[in-house]
């Protein structure tokens, strides 16, 4: 299988590595940044291209893998070509490539970036295709470099998108503000290292609504308003009283 | 060593548990409802009492893991005993035990549910003690159900708790709002585990400013207002704008 990376960033580093690994070969990554296509060229042994027209057009497979608010622009600029077209965006739809006639997603739910390895097997894939045979050809692909593969409609993909915001990149920027916090008092980070590991773990187990804890969902206004006393920077205040308010009444009508 | 647990609710129960694994006798467990103190003596092999007054004067530590809004009145119930009393909250200053001489604290930094088993050899504990003597005997006990002690004052304690209801509890709600996401289209949580553990799983190795990914912090306008168009509840949609923001502001500013 030849395949063309589109893009040379985190999901391109890493979803290019695993294909490679599968033993398919990456023949080309462009990017329109000649120096980033180069590098990520030489570690997967592919040409770097700068120019999206001068893409190879006999791949099996051309893997989207671009910023949201450019995928539709280069999808139309690029030349006429075999093979499928896929893009791994969580949430841009299928249409988006529709100058091509075979396109379809394989859309890795996980958080990428650059020098930490991961193992593509356990990352759940979500897969889209236009017709049968491009959703079976797909399916083949991620199956050959994860486990946990399944068909989900770009209607379902956004949805799935909008919840690892807040699973994600929202509870990363919870770790950022206890960082902040703590960075006051000259206290490390590492300190909080076994709590993340047992919060991310309990909800493998429990719904998240049972594994609240804290003095926002005993509603222990003693302790939120000393809370509050220590935090002087506004936006800390209006995010600690906005999530508090929340756990609160969800605690509330989980107990109706 | 006699120990009397002053409480009887997670944090009793784990440390009780703790404790009488280490080769101490739990002789009695207070609580105000007699049922509770019941259910955890039965479990330590403890006699259990609902009245405060009625705990034994000759234990060598009592150990009061009760909310913080009753702490110090239940410490000025006590009888006067000989030992140590130490308290295990977060929040609260070591002063509030101060009817008693030889007063301490044991601060356990992670979050306990009821039937989840914890290791407690992991679990950072912070100590203070109002002498040489109380801390050293704090120290002692705390190292013997834990690898991971040290000293912290209850001005320090204060901030290290503020940062953790944001590291765990406010991450624990992003995980609540992105299963109540998921719920509208039907999809089940356990999609968001790998995701979920690899985010925590990443700021062990790198600072969360670092590790950072998603549109707020690439501010993709585009991504964000789709994202909006999702969220119909209006708590949600302040929560998705305050977050968004704040990402966005933090990574100008480490960029400067």
């Amino acid at each position: 299988m030849k395949i063309v990376l589109i893009g040379s960033g985190n999901v391109a580093t890493h979803l290019g590595e695993a294909f490679k690994r599968a033993g398919n070969e990456i023949v080309q990554v462009y990017s329109r940044t000649l120096a980033h296509a180069v590098s990520l060229s030489t570690r997967l042994r592919a040409t770097p291209v700068d120019m999206i027209t001068a893409v190879i057009t006999a791949a099996d497979l051309y893997l989207f893998c671009v910023k949201d608010d450019i995928l539709q622009s280069l999808a139309e600029q690029m030349p006429r070509t075999s093979g499928v077209w896929a893009h791994t965006s969580g949430s841009m739809p299928l249409s988006v490539l529709s100058s091509h006639p075979s396109i379809g997603v394989i859309y890795p739910l996980q958080t990428f970036s650059k020098d930490r390895e991961l193992n593509c097997a356990n990352i759940p894939f979500f897969i889209e295709g236009i017709d049968a045979a491009t959703l079976s050809f797909l399916q083949s692909q991620a199956q050959a470099i994860s486990m946990n593969v399944r068909e989900l409609s770009s209607e379902k993909r956004r949805v799935l998108h909008l919840s690892a915001v807040f699973a994600c990149n929202f509870s990363n920027h919870m770790y950022a503000l206890a960082a902040q916090i703590l960075q006051q008092e000259d206290l490390p980070f590492t300190l909080l290292n076994p709590l993340i590991t047992e919060t991310a773990a309990k909800v493998e187990e429990m719904h998240p609504f049972v594994a609240q804890t804290g003095p926002a969902v005993r509603f222990d206004k003693a302790v939120m308003r000393k809370h509050l006393e220590l935090l002087s920077d506004p936006k800390m205040r209006e995010i600690y009283i906005a999530l508090s308010e929340n756990i609160h009444v969800i605690a509330q009508s989980d107990h109706s």
